[in-house]
């Protein structure tokens, strides 16, 4: 079959390779209808050192089961699935505490098990990880079907780390999937303002239609007198950092109001949190971490099912398997937003 | 009157100074029937650079009101108050909140306004600040009401930052006189398993009257171990951080369980919070800051005024003022926990 294979940084293939097939009695395999790429592969994408053996890229999709091993029970043969970025057993003591990206027997695709950007991928921990779509292979919602496997229950944790409910002043950080995604599931949580920080034009066009308040542009020092100006000089209740960097953080840090909270969802690219000293006086707090989408799915399924919210219109590109390595590099130059694959 | 003034590391002294005295019409004259020593006067105590003007040191007591400024409404000469540690108008959008500490027109007792270890103390936003007590002024139950104004308070709020509920493994970092509250906090919210983490024999027999049910006296990597070996192998759901080091802030992310929460109450002697990446993974959040001790005082007076809590079994020594000095010095060397001055 074919799978994307990265080696180093910039260096992302099409490649044959060995078919997917089921190895445990709690696999899957699911034939891929719809995968994408996701902002976090960006980063070894720019930064990975070179490899011999290629990294499986891809952990975000929808597909088909095509088989399943003894112990499978909740899918079967047939079925249309979302997968989410983590696998995870269902079971054990963290899975019913619904944090399943911290299950004893999980991991992550593209990473403990190979990923997603390819025709076919085995699925471990069947049971806990796939969901069963309750639609057909064409229905027009796919794309945003699609963002339950990751960026849509992403924005939604990020919401939720931070706090947000009725009447919330909210600021999101980053104006990618995740970050347009933040915009969807604070204004789905009651958010009464919501400030985007981003620069792209076309991604505060999707902001603003998925209810944006107000566009924050400016960098640093003057992006934060802007907070403070927007929210009567106190800044937000509730930070959704979805990017990442330190400099994402600090702003975080500098824009959030007194008692209120940051949700970081962004791979953090540092080792400590900065300039906590403000955020100690302020009783601020700092959560978040990878969303267990898995969890969301159940509550966030309802609102696209119905048109309520429409993740889907992240994905500004669409592509065969092979458009990939182009894929990877217009997200990369910020020429698309969020890639989907069809196949 | 007479007051304790700090002149640096290591020098206090009970000296006469100005008589406090009303200066707004918003403010209340005090006179001290009770204060103590705070586990955070002793940092200027090991730390503090020579002054020329000494720092008015003290924050916790309770007094008399001998005198309001016009404006006051809500305590009248005569009554007997709880003093917090932060003073806070009551009428702006953070006091609202319950977030007293941010107040818009707040401060703290021993900075911007001369202390409470002294004969009487100017209480500035006396309507916000003070709690008229139901009780009289030799109430046996004077030393717990006197945690009201800090310790209990403070240990309550990390209970809460940390999210401890029915059932939750806790562990409490410190065994000073707010981490011991801290157990009665965890207690009070429900706490299955609470473990202190400390040293001192004498505060260890406090914790398990309190309620800690597991001790850890082991130091760093062992204190990590033992911890996961207490608690089925994954850590607490919540730690109360009631030290302020670095070194504790790295033992509280080490054995927090995933998806759980740190309470940060000890005023932290680091920059940066170290070692996020982990915390990151795991989801875990760190929250907690200046207690906002007044709004607290309405929901454990009962517990105190019904025996159910006993949070002045912390002072271990009773000094007049003139003793101030030696205890510092006794506090300072662990060999009181916490002194209170009775006037």
């Amino acid at each position: 079959m074919r799978a994307t294979v990265m080696y180093r940084a910039g260096d992302v293939r099409i490649e044959n390779v060995p078919d997917a097939s089921l190895v445990d009695s709690s696999d899957a395999l699911v034939r891929i209808t719809r995968a994408c790429i996701c902002g976090s592969d960006l980063w070894p994408y720019k930064e990975m050192s070179p490899v011999d053996v290629g990294r499986r890229m891809g952990h975000e999709a929808i597909g088909i089961v095509e088989a399943i091993g003894a112990d499978v029970r909740t899918v079967k043969s047939g079925d249309l699935v979302v997968m989410p970025f983590a696998y995870s057993d269902g079971t054990c003591t963290f899975c019913h505490e619904r944090l399943q990206t911290s299950c004893l027997h999980g991991g992550f695709f593209g990473m403990q098990v190979p990923g997603a950007q390819a025709e076919a991928v085995r699925v471990p921990q069947a049971d806990g990880t796939l969901f069963a779509l309750p639609v057909g292979e064409d229905d027009a919602l796919m794309a945003s079907l699609l963002t339950l496997s990751d960026v849509m229950g992403t924005g939604h944790h990020a919401a939720l780390a931070a706090r947000v409910r009725g009447g919330s002043k909210v600021a999101v950080i980053g104006d990618g999937a995740v970050g347009l995604c933040g915009v969807i599931a604070a204004k789905r949580l009651g958010a009464e303002q919501i400030l985007l920080l981003g620069r792209h034009p076309d991604r505060i066009a999707l902001a603003q239609a998925f209810g944006a308040t107000d566009i924050v542009s400016e960098r640093g020092a003057t992006a934060l007198e802007r907070v403070r100006a927007l929210t009567g000089g106190f800044g937000v209740h509730s930070v959704l950092e979805c990017v990442g960097s330190e400099q994402a953080m600090l702003t975080a840090l500098g824009i959030t109001r007194p008692g209120g909270a940051i949700g970081r969802v962004g791979v953090p690219h540092y080792e400590t949190i900065p300039n906590s000293l403000p955020a100690f006086y302020g009783n601020v707090s700092v959560g978040g971490g990878p969303a267990p989408v898995r969890a969301y799915i159940q509550e966030l399924l309802p609102d696209i099912l119905e048109g309520k919210i429409e993740p889907g219109r992240v994905f500004d590109r669409v592509m065969g398997l092979d458009g990939v390595p182009d894929g990877y590099r217009a997200m990369n130059e910020r020429e698309a937003i969020k890639v989907m694959i069809d196949f």
